[in-house]
């Protein structure tokens, strides 16, 4: 693919700053594009490389100041990271798999196929499934009975989808997720733990995406629910009858336990683990790391191992490593008053600390 | 299904309230439930429905005070988790999958299968392999060689095990999981790292239920245990020549270290860390996200990162949010003694706090 | 198989002591190690088994003292993990797969393949891949379009490897882990998140081990590449465009950020996180649990929340236990402070901390 300057500053609505008709060739980061390429500025980080980068182009932040020296032609854009998608889009066009199902993968009773739908070597579908439009299911795929998948949505490889779980238009789950396996729920009774069996649903809304190798359970008794819009990386965990809200962010590792509510609009770092039973608020963020224990209100910001609000958290951060000195002043301070104290003829009320 | 309110109540051994001869005919969570239905109120949590839930009947426990206002047919039983369980069986009857080998299985030389064994589609078993009566291998399941499974166990979609791996009956294991690949040893030499290989076995005894995308690793030379009971949730990992006791909970996430070894009735919650070599004793509970890192008693209640005792863990957990104002109040402490100590004579022993 | 001492003693480069002829018929933990077998002892914490183990012959470091009353037949060697890495290939020799393609594998166009080539049975494979000699793709695996694998390389059950991902020579990856996926890139626009098309590529470098149910994320734009030697263990993240130096090690449920860089010989341990688009020196050790937020210089070693120095998070830990007692003793300074001031005429310049 190629495109003059021009026509990509129109492609990404974006405003051309010097020769709008050099042919633009490929997009590449910007300490690795080069003669012919174009290359993009999304975050000052990468400031540095503006000055030795090799590209024919670059794209800038509207924002951005004028960089001395720069005497490249410039983008200039709104939102750089919303360009970069679409010059992805632009220059590494993607081709649509082959329609159809394959001689080798297995389709059960009762199917419902949309159009274009394609069913790749060795997936396993089961009975009375209903699969939209454009649908794709990748090799190696499971879906149980009775599942339904919404048009264009795209199942890779070695995905399982349990029996009953309905999903959504425009929806990704990328490879060896677990889609709706049982919640873990055990009754202790006679020195045993005897499982309660799961027979809740799960629903995944439009416009979900989901990452490798992460567990979503189906509800125990009710619903689990992802809402639309909703991204989740991978390895994540989302135990029974959670509930997140629209246009959630959950990063990598991260794990939910039972019957846990998230609004809308929030966004949880990697490794974050949320108790069972608990409200986090819409537009609540919360660090990497982070211990949500008890529930929190909307847009908050939290960190730490206690869920404490994040600015909190770091001002307790910074004196946790400096404790060595905080013990070492504190029994300074008591040798001083025990000095004072004898001279003015007063017992210390206690030994030093043990 | 449908059943008189007093059926249920033999079935779950429970004692009927009210109306014997109503009618149940389904099972939902309190706020769902409705005309025809029977809920529960198995936590204190959700006692706020009860005035407003919409079912015919409720379970409530034995031990429940009166509610006013509650006019609704009761069962009480001891344990509404045990009831429900039993009413989930009774309520939605789950079909056994059709015995037989799928005729896109792959099953290897010698097979021994019981009675009503299921081999789905997609499935690659290997030579030698022994499955008890009632197993169901779901689709694009792998067995390895020599791999044995006891009667009446379930193994969900793409789990692989190894071969040689020994599995008990009554075993549950979900999707993804990857049980008895090789741990991680390696041994440093001439700059890089060699591969100790793995050849030990993996051995699950009877009613273990495993989670999905899991990993097991067989043991290094010697065995990998997992103790009968056992109940191990999502995205858990457990490293070569670990020994879990009897009916221990693995909360999701979790990860415990090579050669560690767990007692009977351990119960770990989700995110904890276990280091190598160590011992956790017998009942001991670990609350989410805490590192054990050293023997544990048994009996003990284990939180936060240094594994130290739950109780004294939650009392420096308070402080910890409180160091700000520790600072400021022993830099207040300090002016005031240095006050005292020049209207005294003495001369301060130290600067301020650096 | 079975040897005599002095030829495993050959095999190892280890000295022997004692009786040289006897022959040894097989090696087990030396709380297993019965009549003919070899045991070892690699690690001081088992040295209590010496005197009670049934081995036939011990393995010992060359460093180790005399000790009193064991007269059994002794390797002396410089590294016992090396000569048992050497011993168990011994003992425990490993069958190759069959060579060839399984009639239910699937192969798609133009694949290029080595000498000894073994596809298995449910396996999918796209168009113009290429694997080298000895390669091993078992059961289930799926390999997108254009892939390539070095010679003797093994791809265990599951495995799902996207288009384009290219890997070297003796790598070996295990069941259910998810190469080359899309990484986690979003660009918030109109009330929700645009996905960033992930078209960048995968480098494995040659003899990188990876574990189960691991997931490793394509690049953006540029290349995600895993150093020469590497090891990682089973559940680990590793986002996209990160690049690992050679010989690291990253331990069980780590997960590394976008754009983060290690160094060659990094050691991370379990359950570490790693933030985007920081620099961790070369050498670098971090322990487990631990939070890197910042670049860390060359052969650092780091724990704790903040990923500060390992020495500093011991010392503050062992203080953080101590906070309540530590408020106690603020308290009662504060008070013998008051008291002294009201003996000397001076008021306490502020109330009592709340």
């Amino acid at each position: 693919m190629h495109a003059t300057l021009s026509r990509l500053a129109s492609l990404v609505n974006g405003k051309c700053i010097g020769d709008r008709d050099v042919v633009i060739t490929g997009l590449r980061p910007i300490q690795e594009a080069g003669a012919g390429e174009i290359t993009f500025l999304a975050h000052p980080r990468y400031q540095a490389f503006l000055s030795s980068t090799q590209a024919e182009a670059i794209i800038l932040p509207m924002s951005s100041p004028e960089y001395k020296g720069l005497t490249k032609p410039i983008i200039k854009v709104d939102n750089p990271y919303l360009a970069l998608a679409k010059l992805i889009d632009f220059f590494y066009p993607r081709a649509l798999p082959r329609a159809g199902v394959h001689p080798q993968a297995v389709v059960g009773k009762n199917p419902k196929l949309g159009q274009n739908v394609s069913i790749q070597a060795q997936a396993a579908l089961g009975d009375d499934i209903e699969l939209g439009d454009g649908v794709v299911v990748y090799p190696g795929v499971y879906i149980g009975d009775g599942v339904r998948i919404g048009a264009h949505s795209s199942i890779f490889p070695q995905v399982a989808i349990y029996p009953g779980v309905q999903i959504g238009q425009r929806v990704t789950i990328h490879a060896g997720s677990a889609i709706g396996s049982d919640g873990y729920g055990y009754v202790f009774a006679d020195g045993c733990h005897h499982k309660i069996p799961q027979v809740g649903r799960l629903l995944i809304e439009d416009d979900v995406e989901i990452g490798a190798n992460v567990t979503i359970d189906r509800g125990a008794l009710g619903d689990t629910v992802i809402g639309r819009g909703t991204k989740i990386d991978n390895l994540v965990q989302i135990a029974h009858n959670v509930v997140i809200g629209e246009h959630s962010l959950i990063v990598s590792q991260t794990g939910i336990s039972g019957s846990a509510q998230l609004g809308r609009y929030v966004a949880l770092g990697g490794q974050v683990g949320v108790v069972g039973h608990i409200k986090v608020g819409e537009g609540t963020r919360v660090a990497a790391k982070a211990g949500i224990s008890k529930d929190i209100p909307p847009h908050s910001t939290i960190a730490g191992m206690a869920g404490i609000p994040h600015r909190k958290w770091k001002e307790s951060e910074v004196i946790f490593r400096r404790l060595p000195k905080f013990r070492a002043k504190i029994m300074e301070l008591e040798q001083r008053l025990a000095a004072l104290e004898q001279k003015a003829g007063l017992f210390p009320a206690a030994g030093p600390e043990k």
